[in-house]
């Protein structure tokens, strides 16, 4: 079995805790011979900056080149509220989604059937829901320039973000978006906001072009983004793949994940353009943040974790099946009534981080 | 009583049957004695295209200019998809906001008792609910240049978007928020994403000076934009007021419409700077937009329309004993069970735009 190597970034908050738990399923499907991952582990946000006051070091930045995946806990929490804007933690992300060119990034939506009464939404608007949204990551207004605050001549402050697409940043991200449907319910929907923005202009024109040219066997359809944020809300299932570009994609797949009412459960993948090998550069990350209220408790709910090294086995390795067994897993341990916290229920058994991974890892 | 002059802009769709209703309202308002308006119609929109090629006349926008408020319908439609950018429907929309400088977006979103069942989130967690959203409307990334599309060597587009904010933008636009706060439950929270953009840098830090030097007495929280659309569906009666950037105001509010359950009932008003008499440039117009497909029916929802005429007595005129009847008025009605095609439930009578302004007339 050919050596993988992974790049383990846990990050800030319940990060560690929740990474902890990925550690030892993979040292457990190493040892039974399912995988044969090498592991390396860095730092990344917070406590990067803790201990060399970068958001991620040039060291750590070259072994995620290198790695065949990364895995990525989460970033950010009050203590560093008041850094400099260029060494917050979320910098370090932006820099590894930027420098690795993870320009799609890959949002499953689901409602987990044992959680479909945690969600806000009536129990059937989202039980059995599964919406893939694919992000564009590495452009937008998350990267473009100008961005600045400058001082004006009055006293007064003037700052400045720059939306930008170009058309082969919309055509490749509209491709993913296509292939992705073809293997699920073959519907994409594109949306933006045409009617003020010129960069949605471009978007609906470039999407439709690549949809005529390449994909006409899928089904695709508009809408504006603030309209799509509402139908989200209204019926969720009408979507099956929705594209959009960065930050419409950072708003509409967060307010998706939270009506599953499964936020602490959803994983997220974000890929780079195959090479010549059809090896893409990739990093899972759950959905969730650091959330540094019960960071240390050890009452974070690991399952988003789990679920993006699941990701990881079934988009970079190919191992489908040892990802279908790890999502399984989750599955039964849930059915079996045992829940972390944030999604606990009447009649089931609360459990700690430790205990869920520790179930999972048995029911694998 | 002094004679105040109203300009209508119907608009498109849906917009000339409910903007009806408006002006029977205030036809029979005028003939009690209650109010003494003064009514003028424009074109806007597609409409206005049609007539004359552009999205609103110099003419119309001079009599907007010359009025003591606009009521507003809405526009657009697949009509009009394919008209030039400049003279696209939502370009009149947006000229009426930047010229009128109505900087201040009030949306209320209130959930009707009598339509709590209507939402798509659990009962408990909207029945009741008051939040109102102060967007602004005359900056960002709306009206930020550069915006254009320009052809690349390499036969490619390059489509930009600019946002920017300015101190004085920020700070008018918190004391807006701060001030309404005065008047309901003394709390803000304001919604940027100064993780990653550096005009939500610049308006955390503005909001924060305006609320230390003048609004100590109002409760200030900060939340970054996505994390609010994720609140807002997961509990939305945490909020009062929210403050927020014109993109990401478009976004959430009309999120925060759509759970409430009760789209087809949501007014807005778009405020201007008060000049040396105390008097605002001010619009009003529903939160839902032209809906074409239901138009020429005679079956669209009048009511987010008649309450926005409610909210124009009470700002633009402080008329709010006149403006409270009509609101009682509507609540009436729907308590009697009238319910136009869109909120339609088991038991209730079912009516047109037609019968629902009349009844809402009746009761007043
Ligand atoms: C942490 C932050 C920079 C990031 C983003 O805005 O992209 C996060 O919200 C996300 O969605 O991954
Ligand atoms: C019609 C459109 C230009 C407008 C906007 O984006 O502001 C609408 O969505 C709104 O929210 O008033």
């Amino acid at each position: 079995m050919t050596t993988h190597k992974l790049l383990l970034l846990p990050g800030d908050g319940i990060g560690p805790e929740v990474m902890g738990e990925v550690r030892r399923a993979i040292d457990w499907m190493n040892a039974q011979g399912l995988t044969s991952f090498e592991v390396e582990e860095g730092l990344v946000g917070g406590a990067a900056y803790d201990a060399h006051g970068q958001s991620i070091s040039e060291d750590d930045m070259a072994r995620a080149m290198a790695a065949d995946a990364v895995l990525f806990g989460a970033v950010g929490g009050p203590k560093w509220d008041d850094v400099p804007y260029d060494v917050r933690p979320e910098a370090g992300l932006l820099r590894l989604r930027k420098d690795m060119e993870l320009f799609a990034n890959l949002r499953p939506a689901i409602c987990f059937g044992a959680l479909a009464e945690a969600s806000s939404l009536k129990k059937e608007l989202v039980d059995g829901l599964d919406i893939l949204i694919v992000r564009e990551l590495t452009g937008g207004v998350y990267f473009g320039e100008p961005k600045e605050i400058t001082d004006l001549p009055n006293g007064q402050k003037r700052a400045v973000d720059t939306q930008v697409y170009e058309t082969y940043e919309i055509e490749r991200i509209a491709a993913v978006a296509f292939d992705l449907a073809r293997t699920r319910d073959n519907r994409v929907c594109s949306m933006e906001k045409r009617n003020v923005m010129k960069s949605g202009v471009l978007w609906n024109e470039v999407v439709t072009e690549v949809h005529k040219r390449d994909y006409q066997d899928v089904e695709l359809s508009h809408m504006l983004a603030d309209a799509g944020g509402m139908q989200l809300v209204r019926a969720p299932k009408q979507f099956d793949v929705i594209v959009t570009d960065n930050l419409f994609g950072d708003m509409l797949s967060d307010v998706a994940a939270m009506l599953t009412g499964s936020l602490g459960m959803l994983p997220s993948a974000s890929l780079g353009a195959p090479d010549g090998n059809g090896k893409r550069r990739s990093l899972y990350e759950p959905v969730h943040g650091s959330a540094p209220d019960i960071a240390g408790q050890g009452i974070a709910n690991p399952i988003a974790m789990l679920s993006s090294l699941a990701m990881c086995l079934r988009y970079s390795f190919t191992m489908g099946d040892v990802a279908d067994r790890l999502e399984r897993a989750i599955t039964t341990v849930l059915d079996q009534g045992l829940r972390t916290g944030d999604i606990m229920q009447d009649g089931m058994t609360k459990v700690s981080t430790e205990q869920m991974g520790d179930a999972v890892v048995k029911a694998m």
